[in-house]
């Protein structure tokens, strides 16, 4: 099965030119100069546009042509931060990979990465092997696994090395929050560091000092402090910062291991991996939609128990200091690299509705993989960063970042043919109404997007098209990861 | 005329793959997946590599095939700081476009950007025809200009915008150093930036503080300190560090033009680039070969006279302090995006003996046009950057800071097919016994290269291959260029 | 004569204590703690007050008492910036040194140090003959010089040496602005910061780069931007802090002479010093009470010609960025050292009228020698200083800078008797119908002030008292200077 | 009893000036100029020097006259951190109040301020009280407490303020070193911060992190890596910067209480401190003679078990980088704002040898109390530091920072008369062999000192004269403190 997308720009890190893209299979078999860039003379003007002067390219002969004239082709999506059916707080996450995974595809994401658990006194491989148990054969699309690491102790340790080694499963999550749940200190924190910076491994990072954020909670609630809002201003962004910059000293002493800062939300934080970045240290950062859109006031501060639906670790930020701002800043000095969803979305009947009367116990996560790519792609509409840096963020550097590239990440000969083709000129509104996420609400309600994804394929096969979703459950495969690719 | 390059390692900023690359006439016509990737089963090993289960990629007829097994295929080298037969100090570059282009051609470059000239009193549009006069049909190889704006006043800036608008001349080089010859005061650098940041041009500046650097030169010759080495030690670092932050505080007065410092050399220059990129503002800068591996004791304190050879502005650096270290770390971390060459060479005889006995009279400059391909990628080879980087800093960031992209600096269909193979098992020894320069002596002289250039295109023409030259004179053509494409 | 001040609280840098002060003629002969501190018991109760068990103090036998119980007792203000019958813009300041050094007496300021002035083609040591001649016999206080070098030349450096040997007069100032009139540029900066750096001298330095404000001026009034608020608008605060950089740099170079910036007024200058100081370097700063106090907004933006009044270089910064909370935290950081006035006051009628239609012809220079030490403590009252800094700032520090210490500056055996006491609880309303500056205005007009200057002596002589003026006109005496006492 | 010291160069943190001072019973009672001073006429001549024109001083009629002509006279040292008779791993360290004080006189230190120590489950008041039935009587020097909360809890917390409001203690110490025995964790630190913020009290802080710290012990004693040096390389100066860096984040979060960082001994701290600092808080620090002079290489890694005698934490610093140099420096810009001892002397015999084959059982400290005056001058000499700043960093800031000023850290009319003749011209070597603390070694061995200590008054008693202690234990009284009057 061969299939030709012609007419239609291919957008990448270094820029966008017409090209036509030939998938056989699964893979992408070529790339080809449109007919009239080599049927034209050399272009003498000014503007740096590619010149020809040949006489013609390989014939094609494809089963399928996809017509993107006037539309962007991209690589698919790669989501590295998403939470499917996690147990928290009592509850757990509402999507399932079946669910979560097609609302992903519908967004233009063809590849998460999810995030297997282990806990203080379990077993690293046991918790891999249930969370395969759960994907498995349920997925629209690639996937692949981080671990969390709950409970560092020698036997977590060595595990963290046979998973480098056997099982695709190259990064391992830390948290610096959640004391009594997921929480490391910092001697755990060192040697997990140690591990990895053997074994090349990355480590990922929960940067909140829970210790302290606990003690304001406590008070706070002691006050009488019980509304969402709460949330927010028990966590305040100088701990995200000062976290952040612990682990960062921790790296350094552990033997620099590639260190991934998650949903970096804080200028704070960000100053922190811009000054190691600048050191030229394998620091790196994602940031999520939320922190770039929506604020503590306005929407964690919404009236009555709205806010809830906010509640996410690190909380949204005041909007009268200038986080945001320097998140989209951080975004086009790739400070921040990566953007993710932090997906972990909790119906507000039955789960945050859990913590009505008491903020510390409304279920943490706002559901965003269906909206990614849109949401991202509006700060190219805005001017806040250019073309090539949304691919880049949202598709190229999580493949790189996290060993899945070239086969993802990119559209180029031999790749896997995860491609989307995007639309500019399509709108869209998200909606809770229209949105395929299992969430009865959204956090997005109501948001207008300049753009549309138009036509996604997962290894070759059409998954969403004309608004028809024609993928399955099971079409997704686990994709074992490589060490990363993106070091200095 | 089809040209097929197989069984090359394709290698970009993102990436190394197995691709095949097709040239037609000028142009990149296609590039596919090699046979074997498309013919494999899906693979299900760790590691990223791409994954295939397809049935072939178009059929090819070529009527040429090169063989680029075990090589590395990287898009031609593009060097945007050359200075042929540029005009200094009582003499001329010894480098002609002729035999400066194909030195480069024999290097590796494919594209070089040199520096028309005006000069105080001169008017720019004369300055440019003179130099497009020296370089019509003389170049081996593809060539545009940037223009030294040596006299700026009304009527410069308004032939600034002309240049922009009409003649692919995008940049404009403004000096902070040789007061009397190149000199602008800050009030005719703070003008001739206003104009660039409202046409979109970029400002390219020499920023040594010369006002002071004259003052500490006549101290030295008045003290009798006129060997080479004095050079050096009146032009301090600290007075490099000083300009370019000067520069870039009359940038942000003059509306934020594009700013790209030239020829880096200095940690506090550094140092100022790092944090107004972190700003998230569109400065730039490159360094050159000189700066990473030579140094003020060993090479510009050499006995007698032999320092001369490498006298050039800004100095050799002292290896007391972590300069060098520190460029090959701006390298990595991309605040230095570009390695360029300065090329300006001097014979010893005649030109470089001017300054016998006055080292303020010894013409600067240094030849390196035909070795910055092999250089950089020694720091491939010592680990110091990553196979990536040595391509996007010395072919695909140039091309795209100064507007050439996507035709120079990338292999992307419709790209002009400037290609270079690069065999990184065999090894070179530099010597002026053997170099292509019009040069009486060399400053790399003895260095030992692992790798070698082993053919080289020029837009679908072989140049260079099995050591011998097939370019010819009148190849190169004018490239107008279009603005930078690298801003964020 | 023997004056005997009691009952006051003696305030210094280090703290406040009851003692009393014994006058002997023109010198502090004794400080004495007051007889209950002696007479008491030992202080058993927590607060550090000073114990005592002893019998008593020695006998004192005064001519004069003045009871200062309730009152704090200061050393008399030295301020290190005036310009009494400054020649400027073709006119001249409008306070000679008879009223100007009686105005300063009125305000609690016992010492000046004014600027004799040289200019390109101009002997330094007739310059400074000239200013003697000016001050000589009319002064009701003492008085110091500085060197204004306007033209940096062979000559006038020997006469840097000279000065600093024979006259007094170690301190320098060069003008990175005013190109033509006192401008030097960096090589005679360079030239003169070596000198200093040799002969151990202090270089004060007016850090605006006024080559590019200069084509911004030229460029407003091209533009029929006329009125006052363009002279704020023309010199952006980061061509301030563009030239404190530079100049940081040069002196380096020069060897590390001290390094006093003037009427530091932006944030971005700020952090160039504290950056300096940071590491140690002696680099030092100075700000003035309407950088403390008023905005270009509101009173340099004030409607009609109203502005005018406001005029001053480096001009009065916006109050939509924090410089003004920059300038009070660097006086508690001692990163700014120093309070002066830099006045230099210019009539409505004939002098700033001269600029109506053309803002840069509006005379520069603000009046506020009298108003010093209320307006300073009034950051003591609002609790931006502490009480010590009030007093630091405003008299112990500029006498340590620049060589009067500890004649001047502070209260101590052996000091000349300039002496200060200040009521705190009186209040003062400011106002040109009141003050007794020769101005026909106030750019201080209705301000309140919570504190009074009691009394003053000058040198042991009552100059204020008792809302009376007792000082007469050449009481004041020329004060010699050593190099600064206030090095690292 | 009164008491004249004539002849003596008064030496405080502003300056100095011949000054006589006359001690009325333990109190002093008034300074005086030199008679030369005010019989003299005016000084007309450069340089600064107070003029007089007086006609005489007052009487005063000494029953004792100290002759301190060619001596400096300076304020008694005031040693802020002492650990007289601690226990610590199983032994205490070997001065007692009574020996350590008396030692601290012999050094010209007539305050110290030892730590009373809570551990966990402990009642604060009763540690409290331990310390004082300890010192009380045995003390031949001023003394006071700190309190050093080992177990942060709500009965501690209410403490806090009852030992500030009663006992004036006004300072408590935390630990983030020694996990199990000191350590608080940063929910405990947090808690402990918002009490100070609270009622004004001073936080102390132990900046190391111990968690980290004590995994690379456990690895370094299962590699075998036993022998002192080891001590050195598992407490990497990273970590005392990262825990300096997260108690400066965790005080800004607690509303900014003063918080002052003991025995600073790395580069990476001072950063941190100079950047809360330059922002304008309460941050303060200290070092100690150890960080300024010893090296790990040469003292901590000497041959055999010698390195044991400087076993201290933090540890010594590698001489090769610039932690010493750095250290240094913040001594002449404040960052460092304190030299005390951190006096914690073992004997070897008995109790460093109880860490023979494992250098995590050596106990942990150096004796120092008896050099420090002499130590620190010794930066005077070599033009480290000023003559004023070695004044204030040994007496007048520890007593200001500590709220026992101006009774103490001052020579002033109603301060505490303690005073130390200090001869420049003498010399001084330190050895076991003559010191006076109860240790069987010195850390200083050989120490030639240019200066001695030549006579000591405390309260007005002389306790050492002529190479004689006259002191007694028991003249030493218990000094309630105040809060920090170092405030900004």
């Amino acid at each position: 099965m061969r299939t030709l997308i012609t007419g239609g720009t291919l957008v990448g890190p270094l820029g966008a030119a017409p090209t036509d893209v030939l998938v056989d299979g699964e893979t992408v078999a070529a790339l080809l100069a449109p007919p009239a860039a080599l049927g034209a003379s050399a272009r003498g003007a000014a503007g740096g546009g590619p010149a020809a002067s040949g006489a013609g390219r390989p014939a094609v002969d494809a089963d399928r042509v996809i017509d993107a004239t006037g539309k962007y082709v991209i690589p698919g999506g790669v989501d590295v931060h998403t939470h499917m059916e996690l147990p928290f707080g009592g509850t757990a996450a509402s999507d399932t990979f079946a669910t979560g995974s097609a609302a992903a595809a519908w967004g233009g994401t063809t590849t998460i990465v999810d995030f297997a658990v282990q806990r203080t006194g379990e077993v690293v491989e046991e918790g891999l092997a249930a969370w395969h148990a759960k994907a498995e054969g349920q997925c629209a699309i690639d996937y692949g696994f981080h671990m969390i690491m709950g409970g560092v102790d020698e036997a977590a340790l060595k595990a963290m090395d046979s998973l480098v080694a056997h099982e695709g499963v190259t990064s391992f999550k830390l948290f610096m929050a959640y004391p009594g749940v997921f929480f490391s200190d910092d001697g755990q924190i060192l040697r997990a560091m140690q591990r990895a910076a053997d074994s090349g491994a990355t480590i990922m990072m929960h940067a909140e000092n829970g210790l302290a954020i606990d003690v304001l909670v406590a008070q706070a609630l002691a006050r009488g402090d019980t509304d969402p809002i709460h949330h927010g201003l028990t966590r305040p962004s100088a701990l995200e910062g000062e976290a952040t910059h612990r682990a960062s000293v921790l790296a350094q002493v552990a033997g620099n291991p590639p260190l991934y800062f998650v949903h970096l939300s804080a200028s704070e934080a960000l100053g922190v991996v811009s000054a190691a970045r600048a050191a030229g240290r394998n620091v790196f950062a994602e940031t999520c939609p939320q922190y770039l859109y929506l604020s503590l006031e306005e929407h964690l501060g919404a009236p009555g128990f709205e806010g809830a639906k906010y509640v996410a670790s690190p909380p949204l930020r005041t909007n009268t200091a200038p986080h945001a701002d320097d998140l989209w800043r951080g975004l086009r000095t790739d400070d921040l690299a990566v953007v993710s969803t932090d997906h972990c979305p909790f119906c507000l009947k039955e789960q945050k509705e859990l913590g009505r009367g008491d903020f510390s116990k409304i279920p943490n996560g706002i559901g965003t993989v269906e909206h990614r790519i849109d949401l991202i792609y509006q700060g190219v509409v805005t001017g806040k960063i250019s073309l090539q840096r949304w691919v880049e963020t949202c598709a190229t550097t999580p493949a790189r970042m996290f060993g899945l590239y070239p086969r993802k990440g990119v559209i180029a000969p031999g790749s896997d043919a995860d491609i989307v083709v995007y639309d500019p000129n399509a709108t869209t509104t998200i909606s809770a109404a229209t949105h395929h996420m299992n969430l009865d609400h959204s956090a997005w309600e109501g948001f207008e997007i300049a753009g549309k994804v138009d036509t996604v394929l997962s290894r070759g096969s059409v998954v969403v098209s004309g608004g028809q979703f024609s993928g399955r459950a099971g079409h997704g495969r686990y994709v074992p990861r490589g060490l990363s690719q993106y070091l200095r």
